[in-house]
């Protein structure tokens, strides 16, 4: 650019916004500028959001999803109505509310917080895997459903903890959630690996 | 969503931002999720980032394009190595750096702040013309460029300015930029209206 600079304090931002995931360097910009177009108090408002989200936000002590920070237990789990005969393990509170939304569970939950990965140096002690074995110590579900990614990592990390479930004798039935053809999609567009475990899941009609 | 309410701060976080132009409440939770992942410290900055953007950013006296507060003129006013021969008028800054980008341009600006458009409530004092009138006064440029936006409201606009700068006898060439169909782009999927200009604007070879 023809020795035209941006004023620091919008290269600042932008370089904030551009930090977030998705977000390019075009978009950052566009986010920034829009701001510069709008209240003080609308912007004082925005930043003090982004300030509280950690303060006011934490963890259930129970099954580790977020909650506000008053509290010690997460909606789900002091939801009476909800069966208690089963936990279902996935890896973020992302993937909680997705399973939420799809309204296919009533159970409860607990979240890893992500899976083992050698690669990237997440080894058993950085997840919450200890935390899970204990949970099913003391609340003994009839089921355990495993419903992490499909992806090698979280196909290792469900295989580790299945073990270690089998090894220290915990009750309850394991299951996993199935794996095969996305409603909507069309074979050819599948992939092979996707396709293998759709037939082995194929199921009597 | 089956009776899972999101924390208070996150609802907040994610409220303020899918009020940002393009982001929708899907990417507004990813967003604003993935600032729960980051530092305390980070977050911090990103606030202040967006706190500081106002309050350190100002208008250059002479053109209106944005500056850091503690300078009168932005860096392209100060810089001796452009011509003043020429002014160039757009509509916002944004505008102004996008014609910087393409490197085709080595003159002045005047950044007009929006252009007339009755239906929003936007009529000749709501943006800088009269300013505009007075820089041309002071600053005698040879050429007058106008490359507001190629809609009805900015043609509107510059035919209106052009007719002002013409009743004042202002001195200067009155021209405007070109309109036509784009670079790379075929002419069956160009509308009707940019074939017209670009008829209308055919050059000798």
């Amino acid at each position: 650019m023809n020795n035209t600079s941006l004023p620091k304090a919008l290269e600042n931002a932008i370089e904030h916004f551009s930090s977030l995931p998705g977000i390019g360097k075009k978009t950052a910009f566009r986010l920034a500028f829009s701001l510069l177009q709008k209240t003080p108090q609308h912007n004082e408002k925005f930043a003090n959001s982004i300030l509280n989200l950690q303060e006011n936000i934490s963890y259930c002590k129970t099954c580790f999803h977020m909650c506000n920070t008053q509290e010690e237990e997460c909606s789900i789990c002091t939801n009476h109505k909800r069966s208690k005969e089963s936990v279902c393990i996935v890896e973020t509170s992302l993937d909680l509310l997705a399973l939420e939304k799809s309204n296919s569970y009533f159970g409860q939950y607990f979240v890893l917080g992500g899976v083992l990965s050698p690669m990237e140096g997440i080894g058993p002690e950085e997840i919450r895997i200890d935390l899970f074995l204990e949970y099913l110590e003391k609340n003994k579900p009839e089921e355990i459903i495993f419903a992490l990614s499909s992806t090698m990592e979280g196909e290792a990390t469900t295989t580790f903890i299945a073990q270690k479930i089998e090894a220290q004798k915990l009750p309850g039935k394991i299951s996993r959630i199935a794996r095969g053809i996305p409603l909507g999609s069309s074979l050819q567009y599948t992939d092979e690996n996707t396709l293998l475990r759709a037939f082995e899941g194929r199921q009597g009609m």
